[in-house]
């Protein structure tokens, strides 16, 4: 009698949580430091010191009527501004402050982003393997979601196989890069034929289709040679979802911002959709400490460093003992062929060893499972021999 | 061909916004002194002194992974279980954390629920005046809004009315008391008549009804001898929506919760949509600073007795100026009957002599004006002289 579909989404718990439930049964029953636990992608590392230095700077030197006070729904335009002011500086655009929208994370930038664009039955694509809760997302918002494998080995965009799948229907794209789980970043040229095929799609097809970038790793990039290209140098319909919880490890207090090419033409109403979006979602104002907090620490990161050693260790162990890893630009997730096609199957028998990986199944890429490296370097060396003997298990 | 509705919601600004914007351009013009603003419902009083101290406190004594981090999506169980308790003593029940899931404040908690309870087409009954966003969140949610006029000049609620509203596919009604706009709290007869209605329409239907409590204005009660009925001690299909906004002025921060009655029979499937609707609609957890803070203060609250000051002032002086006004028995609202049968008109004519007010159209009912008292007391001294012109305008 009640709402159906959000009883089952509450009864099933993701792959993810249920196998973090299983570890902590399994570490009361032989030991914290005997369960080699890689199953979530919370961040390991603390947020840099200036986080909580400026909290109480703020806290300190602020009104409290102000200070807790409602800011507009969109975020306070001061704290807007300093954001759009670094994003040009970094990018060479010239958005204003009114481009942007403040959130209470990534999710929520998500959820009314999908909710502004999307009349029922509207189609989103995204390349597989993808964060599982877009489906959730898209569905919410009445979309029809429509993964589209990437490349196989690479985990590249595949953009044959997206062209295939646009249609009248589809009215966005979405891409995550560095990408959860695989931890590919997608280099430019394969960002110009990304936008080149949705111009010439639109074109086709007389829509408009929208290019989401869903960037919480933004910042999580290991190598100064790689860059992540900016969506909004190569296409007027796009739009930035970003977030704070990973580069500053905040993910528990939810902030981030939504921020729309000024470029394309129906941005009044777009911005519009995402007022309204918000609004009816019920999200009235980014929490408004943590936004003060954003305008002080906007252009800090957590110590990254440790996930990099975490990633070299991790993926020159695992090769050595020949499994297939693509060695990932960034995030903290490392994506491996399970060495049986079925990858739950696999992800069990690891349970045996004491191993929590996550099968690849629920990110729409079976055969694969996923490896949260952002976890204490000292865990990752008391699971090699774990790793090892996995593998030897099925002969490789 | 993105979504209109959400385009629309996000064009038009509500009426009290409006008027919002409208002061501030007004007081720039002619200065601040001489503009009299009562049209936010934005605390005016300080959080207590103990929230910036805990605040302090909690980030210097707990490490920045914790802290920060995600806690499980109906939030920390630790809290939940000190907020669980506190409603226990309060009101004698025996409720467990499970029963509460913490949120990002009121809106959230009404949408989430909303989404959680309703399927296309279900009603929600709404005893005007009402928060006008009540239409928003039961729209989003696929229901049919279905406001019953209160009983002329009082304000209570009429029982007959709701009972005539009333129908197969009702399957909610939300109550707000202390109310916005009026401020009048539903006694306790009141409480009962309409639990023992529910209960008799749902046997006569054979549906579920559920009574949903809207609570920020709950500690805003200004004489001991008013008690605010609790709906869990009359009702089980009873949902309650708290938020700390009011009671700890700390409106922009976003920390709230909604406690779910464990004495109805579907409990797990109303909790399990709770749960549901959180992930779709992209709450993925409170603030966790915000939670943790509410484990320290949850029984404060800031100082309302100058709320009490600004009612009494306001009644007595409007009264003596020939307005006919209910005096409220709590939140910061006064609901004055407009002199003149068109409210619009009224408050049009009321900016002439530099007075903010909101005709109740947006809440439901026509022919008054709210007046937010959550202003300085000094401000609503200026302002008589003006109250009494107007009143002078209209020969009254």
């Amino acid at each position: 009698m009640i709402n159906d579909t959000n009883v089952r989404l509450g009864k099933t718990r993701s792959v993810i949580r249920e196998l973090f439930e299983y570890g902590k049964r399994r570490k009361a029953e032989i030991g914290e430091e005997n369960v080699y636990d890689f199953s979530l992608g919370n961040p390991s590392v603390p947020a840099p010191p200036e986080v909580a230095e400026e909290l109480h700077n703020i806290i300190n030197a602020t009104d409290p009527v102000l200070l807790h006070g409602y800011t507009s729904a969109p975020g306070d335009p001061r704290v807007r501004q300093i954001i759009a002011n670094y994003i040009n500086r970094r990018f060479s655009l010239s958005l204003d402050g009114d481009c942007l929208y403040l959130t209470c994370g990534a999710a929520a930038s998500l959820t009314i982003t999908f909710n502004a664009l999307l009349n029922a039955g509207d189609e989103v694509i995204s390349i597989a393997p993808h964060f599982p809760e877009y489906k959730v997302f898209v569905n919410h918002a009445g979309g029809v979601f429509v993964p589209v494998r990437a490349k196989e080995n690479t985990f590249m965009m595949d953009i044959n196989a997206i062209s295939s799948a646009i249609t009248p229907r589809t009215k966005a794209v979405i891409i995550n890069s560095p990408n959860n789980p695989s931890g590919v970043v997608y280099p430019e040229s394969d960002i110009i034929g990304l936008c080149r095929l949705l111009e010439e799609k639109s074109a086709a097809f007389g829509t408009e289709i929208y290019l989401v970038s869903d960037e919480p790793y933004r910042e999580l990039v290991f190598d100064k040679s790689i860059k992540v290209p900016y969506v909004m140098n190569y296409y007027a319909r796009s739009i930035v979802c970003y977030s704070y919880s990973k580069s500053l490890s905040l993910p528990g207090e939810r902030i981030g911002y939504i921020a729309v090419n000024p470029a394309m033409r129906e941005f009044a109403d777009v911005y519009a959709g995402i007022c309204g979006a918000g609004r009816a979602l019920g999200f009235v104002c980014a929490p408004n400490l943590f936004q003060q907090l954003i305008a002080k620490v906007y252009d800090k990161t957590s110590d990254i460093s440790i996930y990099k050693r975490n990633r070299d260790m991790l993926c020159k162990a695992l090769t050595e003992m020949g499994y297939q890893v693509v060695p990932p630009d960034g995030a903290f997730y490392l994506f491996v062929k399970s060495p049986e096609s079925d990858a739950v199957a696999f992800a069990e028998r690891a349970k045996k060893f004491e191993l929590l990986l996550v099968a690849g199944d629920d990110f729409g890429c079976p055969g694969y499972v996923r490896i949260s490296y952002c976890v204490s370097p000292e865990m990752i060396k008391r699971a090699l021999p774990a790793f090892g003997a996995l593998a030897q298990s099925y002969g490789i």
